[in-house]
């Protein structure tokens, strides 16, 4: 099975526009009874499918677009010379449209005879977990929850109603995940926190004592990982989106709504506000509080607290030929001596002044 | 179970002041009779809870703590108005004291039926093998070991005595462990190292032939990744304490007692020293060494060998708004345009001195 | 059983200087028949042993050596006091011949009985699936795979011919691996791209309707993530090689034989192209195009497109004592101040100059 084949599992569905958009706030331009039977990207689209332009980047193939519908917003409906759905957020009218064409594992109710489950354990009738899963003692596991394959859960933890873990997924002991939560494969949830006494040269395990708190409609991306808390817990608010492979040490807070891209890390007792943006591998002091509403952008080390909305950064950004890089990297290093040239040009134009003078 | 309820999963343990601190050098001021019942940060304590002082940023929190008892610095022992446990190192006192806390999953010796084992594999009665495990041929698990569900461990592989793998751990051919080492969930040891050689355009792989040999009392981070070496072994040192999502290239060697922060990366055969300290989300050039007591701040990409003791950086830092960031951005770039300019003023005031002397 | 024994592990076979570089193109300086054991580093080697010069970093052990031969380069053929494998391109000749020394696992065709197939799967009679894997619904496994334990394999998969998964990784619904490919331990491909649509300040979730392609030759490392995409594919193309802890994010393209060291991260729709190297820990940000041939040097911010071969690099490298690297910073920070002087100075000249025309 090829590449097309792939392609074509969408292509078994098939719903008018005015089915995809019902409940939406939208208007359409155009035949609302339209079949649409898939979705591709502007430039790579086919009669029957709808797209959308949610980046300006794309909009030169608006004009050239294959596709029988668009979504987009009311400035760049004139130049849609197809069928237009039209509103103030096409980015989130795209995802309501795309939920139609999803063809995910339906997951029955079911404890998979492989699963190894622990004592003083309740899994929820209508729950499923997976193939080869390890549930330990005293856990709680709600209505509707999907555990997939190769998890491990320890004891003490809770997972929240219709929240779904991927394949090979840990979560540690006295870990609290609320509703409609999503984890990806590979995290690790509860891992011990980095916490090492030096005496006298050794280092010695501070014992980690919390859990970790998971509000409801997380999202936590593949390999990502979340240390415990040393006394109190760490907690993750309701909202929060977590992309791959990211960083969380012990007792951070991440704010509700806040939404952090992969590759970042966030030391131990870091604060980060409500509906903040953190841009890609952007690492977090600990100990530093950030306010609500504020976006990082990638690549930024955020060394002190921010107390106020708004954009930061930090550092230096452009890439260049190395050659040029070579230059700015050396004219960086030679900035001590350009002062010490200004400060002598200072001082003997002073003197000019002061010759002149007399 | 809410979250108050795991909080007090602490509280069927009670022991007196005098017990906590028996054997450790410490000097209590107040009550050694004095009852406690857990552990909790200071400014969100309890009566009967012991607390501790270790970072001068909750200093101002002394004053009002509910604790029943602090462990804090004789600097700090003044201003402390409940029971004092004063010591020169807080923190590893705190640590010692934190034992009595934990709560931690106690494994009884065996090998769970669903675990599957290789032949020529010697696994100690003490030991403890999870479900769903998978155990290579000729592997050697010492006396105490606990392996978590779901780990896989390769072939000629030891396990020293009293180590303990969490779930989901992948142990490679040809890893010794030694003893009481501690490997979190998702962490990967001996995988290949990345070694392609290019002919004609197509890389070939280099066949990694080494091992992991690692030390006693190691700990290794959550989804952390060591690969082994490509002709010898890649050396973890005993004592070394490595955070999550690190990546060890292949022939490293980490000296004894070393730490180093999570989202840290450690190039191909970089040879670093003992007692060092890395900072959070650092990179380390291969092929380089530094020497023993060095600390590398956090984000520091270390490019060349060191080879003395002290404390390293390297770019810039300071979180800025945006706005000013843009500014400092351009700056950097236009240093070329401010090193002409100095040179045009130093031509000009030189010809000004020349014109005076006629 | 200790490192020496390990070591011996390799001890077992022995061939002649001849046999080892049968078909490869080589001149051999000394003795054909010389009985090769083992293979060693220039520094740490013994009788009997080949070892290798492709770091001139390592010249100056070449005179020591106690290696029976050494493969290495024309120029260095005269220093070369015991007997010389000459070629163009040591490194690949040294893969070649190690090839001979390898230990790996030989896995025997069939499906471990602790497996869970699912429906509509076709397994080739001379694939191995190792125990506890949990393969999905309409997958289709080529003939010579192996796929490690604890793997999960998600519905409509294929993995193509004598194509090797470690133990320990996950490949989601529909993803399409070419032949001889390897994945490393802890990878997870297929995971949802980070797609969220922010409506009223709550971020909903963009449903990911793409999958993963890759191609031919491809080496996954250890904990790599790599993202499905949003509607159409992410693409991996032939003979691509990635290190560990990389993160590669929805609709990605990666062109055939590009190779990525660790710990780098590639934002969702790049387009990178073929034979470019990529050096650790950088960043590559989203919907950018990079041309063939490009080679990145490590730690670098790519925050635009790349159209023309070349060696590029962002930011300040250069890693200094702490002491040093406070000036540059202040300096740094100060640079608008140094504008403003060397204006202030500019402004001076120019009056002495008009004055002096008076």
């Amino acid at each position: 099975m090829g590449s097309e084949s792939l392609r074509n599992m969408q292509a078994n569905k098939q719903y008018t526009l005015s089915e995809l958009t019902s409940g939406l706030e939208v208007t359409i331009k155009g035949d609302v009874n339209c079949i649409i039977t898939g979705i591709s990207i502007l430039h790579q689209s086919q009669p029957g499918h709808i797209s959308f332009l949610t980046n300006s980047l794309y909009r030169k193939h608006l004009a050239t677009t294959q596709a029988s519908a668009v979504i987009l917003s009311e400035k760049d409906a004139n130049a849609c010379t197809v069928n237009a759905v039209i509103c103030k957020n096409p980015y989130y009218i795209y995802a309501k449209i795309a939920e139609f064409f999803t063809t995910s594992h339906s997951f029955v109710p079911n404890i998979h005879p492989t699963a190894v489950i622990g004592s003083d354990t309740h899994i929820d009738p209508t729950a499923h977990i997976g193939a080869h899963c390890v549930i330990g003692d005293h856990v709680n596991i709600a209505a509707r929850v999907v555990i997939g394959s190769n998890s491990t859960i320890g004891d003490f933890s809770i997972i929240g109603e219709a929240s779904k873990l991927d394949a090979r997924v840990t979560i540690y002991n006295k870990v609290m995940i609320g509703k409609r939560t999503h984890i990806a494969s590979g995290a690790v949830i509860g891992s011990d926190g980095f916490g090492f006494a030096n005496q006298n040269g050794v280092w010695h395990k501070v014992p980690q004592l919390g859990g970790v708190q998971i509000g409801n409609d997380v999202d936590i991306g593949a390999n990502t990982t979340i240390d415990c808390g040393a006394v109190d817990h760490t907690i993750i608010e309701d909202g929060v989106k977590l992309d791959n492979l990211i960083q969380v040490g012990h007792n951070v807070k991440i704010g509700a709504h806040t939404i952090i891209a992969g590759c970042a890390g966030i030391a131990g007792s870091a604060v980060i506000g409500k509906n903040c943006m953190i841009g890609g591998a952007s690492m977090i002091l600990g100990h530093i509080t950030i306010a609500d509403n504020v976006m990082i952008t990638g690549n930024t080390g955020v060394n002190k607290s921010i107390s106020e909305a708004g954009v930061y950064s930090s550092g230096i950004i452009g890439v260049v030929t190395n050659q040029e890089f070579k230059k700015n990297n050396a004219r960086f290093h030679r900035l001590e001596n350009l002062t010490q040239r200004i400060k002598m040009l200072e001082l003997s134009l002073q003197k000019f002044k002061e010759e002149e003078k007399k």
